[in-house]
């Protein structure tokens, strides 16, 4: 879906912009940063700005892979947060170099993309660009403190999905229509496109923790659940459960290790009331909303490569 | 020396600008930021910003405490880094709260102080702030991968020593100049004199370490070396020992949990050569350079204060 040129550009100025003297930290960084991942966040951001100016800049690119090293970060600190022994298929960074360096990689890599926008954006993005960072830390706090709560509400849930992705999503799309030269008005709908696309995402990587296999994801299914987290096709079926039923999905969430006989229960449960489902009609309607959203924009190939992008998220797996 | 006032300001502020909606972060937050600390930073922004202009106006608070947030985020991921179990004589947030909360606190005291830069501030503030962050990082990392190594420089003594202090104090110097209508050339005097007496104020630190009794400074004597970090008494000897001297010392600094009396004959040799001596010379002399700065600012009340504080930093334990 996107040239392998572009690709490769924004593989080549990743480097280029960790330019740090520590050598030490440019090892993390290039095993980090080498661990592959799609992208998606420079493509949005370079694709917004040819939305609106038919070509990339070169300053769009030290923006875009700024949008790439918030992510990186946010990974990083995530993996100490989790305790993760694996990402993308290679041994977690944490688990190669300890927590007490990757912490501060990622702490580099945030001020390296603040650093950035000071010199190649303005003053505008980088406030929507910090806010969405705070909005992250608070997402992943938030979901943290809901661990094992039943009573977990649709707005915190949100919150919690806003920060692990949506948020940044939402900047990407943001930068990528100022460098355009958009006006507020797109920059704003650019805004919402990236935070429904990037709900939708997670709402498909929840579904996908209850629907797949552990040969697809990498990892074994309802891990979610495993860690006491209450997502979105469980949460939308928990007021229709009975009593009974409730005080054992309680149970589940609660237990340290539960047992794959439990949890395959509460799989079925979600899958009878009809949680599958309802996951993916939600992250339908919020690809219909951020397809809406594109209204604002010239209508041009790229925006067809946005079109076919927001369906492509929710149309992954099935 | 700072009018209770002043302080006081301070501390209000430190409390409205942590406005998370998220309850759990301003408890955490709140926790960190009552345990106390001289708000250094705080107050070298606003110095700055009255000695040109006479008066401190309501937009330099958020960015003084946007100082102190840069400073308490890095203090706890330091204590992450460190595994502390205590700060300033309480337990450490992260032994309270867990390594996970505080990562994701520091993360987003990180951002927000960069939010309030992006509403209250400017781009030049932001990147010189943004690159402070970066070397803080940088030398924290080195600093990690010196650990156990006779063979570090003076060069890499003082990036770690301007990653750890100094580069943070000279961006408040160099913000609060801003705010106060300086020019470049201002800008950057204050930016040395803040990096000149943060360096001090780690040199002491330093010689403390070495000097100092265990209920003065509230942990061990000698943590650093304990620790295997070479710091400036011993390195400034280091080209006197004797190859014996210097394979003991090696071996000392190596030592996962050395003796006490291996530590003693480390601190009896670093006496003996001159170390402490050196450090305090040291010390005096980055004080001159840092006062030498101020002569670029106008001669008034500010100005003196200025230079107290600079002569308070060396002169503080003897």
């Amino acid at each position: 879906m996107v040239e392998k040129a572009v690709i490769d550009r924004i593989e080549s100025e990743l480097s280029k912009f960790m330019d740090s003297e520590v050598e030490f930290l440019l090892k993390i960084g290039s095993y980090i940063l080498s661990s592959g991942g799609k992208r998606l966040r420079p493509v949005l951001v370079l694709t917004f700005a040819k939305l609106l100016r038919g070509e990339n800049h070169d300053r769009d690119y030290p923006l875009a892979v700024a949008m790439e090293y918030l992510h990186t970060a946010s990974l990083l600190h995530d993996d100490v947060v989790d305790g993760a022994d694996t990402r993308r298929g290679k041994p977690s960074a944490n688990r190669v170099f300890g927590n007490d360096t990757v912490v501060l990689t990622g702490d580099y890599m945030y001020a390296n993309a603040l650093y950035l926008f000071s010199v190649y954006g303005d003053i505008d993005m980088i406030k929507n660009v910090s806010d969405s960072v705070k909005k992250m830390a608070e997402g992943q706090l938030l979901e943290l403190k809901k661990i094992g709560d039943i009573d977990i509400t649709y707005d915190e849930y949100f919150q919690i999905l806003e920060g692990k992705t949506a948020v940044l999503f939402g900047s990407c799309c943001y930068v990528g229509t100022a460098l355009g030269g958009g006006s507020q008005k797109q920059k704003e709908s650019a805004y919402r496109y990236g935070l429904n696309i990037g709900l939708a995402f997670q709402l498909i990587d929840d579904y996908l923790d209850y629907a797949s296999t552990e040969e697809k994801l990498g990892k074994p299914v309802c891990n979610d659940l495993r860690e006491g987290k209450i997502t979105y096709p469980l949460l939308s079926v928990l007021d229709q459960l009975t009593e009974e039923e409730k005080e054992f999905v309680k149970k589940v969430i609660r237990d340290i290790n539960p047992s794959q006989e439990k949890i395959n229960r509460v799989k079925q449960i979600v899958q009878e009331k009809g949680g599958m489902t309802k996951t993916i009609e939600k992250a339908r309607q919020l690809i219909d909303n951020a397809i809406g959203e594109l209204e604002n924009f010239p209508d041009n190939e790229y925006l067809k490569k946005l079109e076919e992008l927001a369906k492509f998220i929710v149309e992954r797996e099935f």
